[in-house]
């Protein structure tokens, strides 16, 4: 939604407001930085995150001073980026970078729907790593007791997006240095088994 | 430096205060999530950056909300995290990242010095690609003078790092699951050229 706080002050062309563009970002990656502020100061801290419809869950330490602070329900600020390339110009006030980011400004509603936890739970465990929950066993009534799970709504989420080739001055144009775009991927090496796992045999999941 | 807001609630023996572990997760870093708060209201961007000695240094235009505020000399929190694995656990609850994370807490400080400016930039552009800025032509005063340059202390600094296999409670040891790591890796692809330079020759320094 396109409101004060969401429009960017620059670039406004490469701003977004609709799901079909927001959704994708958020499930392509893999963690986002929730910034809130106490007495002024802000904070953020690097977290892994599901998003299902138009709500975004993270999970954490029922004792951790982050998640304890989230809980009460102030203004909260949640940034995803995703990096696609390293755009070079001919200048290098034109260097830029490809990539597509959401910003979110929410407050914390606390889950405390014990099925809804778990559901929360098995959705950021599969965002991270598809099909994997249901090769666990199952979560415990302890485990659940130490997790808090927080939802956000994406009805303040906005994106920004960057595409295609450096955009050079004319007067550039014919310069003899080389430009164009370093396309920047995030791949996943082949798994390392735990010594508590090396007679056993992958699973389809994760080859 | 070990400071209340800077000792983690939480897993306090992953936190770290040296520049020996700090300085080079920000050299590896491509981005930064820079977080400052109006009026409570929590607001975080993900931008380039780079680092000189105990200083971290961003640009932008000097038009932009953010750099603006940020300007201002209020506190902010910078956020820097490279995430090295995913790491699958026995049971859903004992699941983590291996990541190399850095929070710091600094007030911006304006870079004037057209000088000191200039090599600001020169860092932040060398940062994401090395050997860069000396392929391109001289930046001109009227690119310096729509740019402003920040420097934030690296004083209140402090890193988080989780690294190795998982931590399985006793009893899950023998549960048939695979359990491992996958590790995660950000790469360079193959760089396209611009419609200006498909005529031009790859230079080595993006070999």
């Amino acid at each position: 939604m396109q409101t004060n706080r969401t429009t960017p002050s620059r670039l406004a062309k490469r701003a977004h407001y609709d799901a079909e563009t927001i959704h994708p970002i958020l499930d392509e990656a893999l963690f986002c930085t929730v910034s809130f502020a106490v007495d002024g100061q802000p904070m953020a801290i690097p977290t892994a995150f599901a998003r299902q419809g138009a709500k975004l869950y993270i999970h954490g330490s029922v004792g951790s001073h982050f998640i304890r602070e989230l809980e009460k329900g102030g203004p909260a600020c949640i940034t995803i980026m995703l990096a696609d390339g390293l755009v070079l110009a001919k200048s290098a006030f034109h260097h830029s970078v490809n990539y597509r980011s959401v910003v979110i400004f929410a407050n914390a509603e606390k889950v405390t729907d014990e099925a809804e936890q778990m559901n929360v739970l098995a959705l950021i465990t599969d965002h991270l790593i598809p099909n994997r929950w249901n090769d666990l066993r199952p979560t415990t009534a302890s485990e659940m007791r130490k997790t808090t799970v927080l939802a956000f709504s994406l009805a303040e989420a906005s994106a920004k997006v960057r595409t295609g080739p450096p955009s050079d001055d004319p007067e550039d144009e014919d310069l003899p240095t080389w430009a164009g775009v370093i396309p920047l991927q995030t791949v996943r090496l082949t798994p390392i088994p735990a010594a508590n796992s090396t007679g056993t045999a992958l699973p389809d999941y994760l080859q």
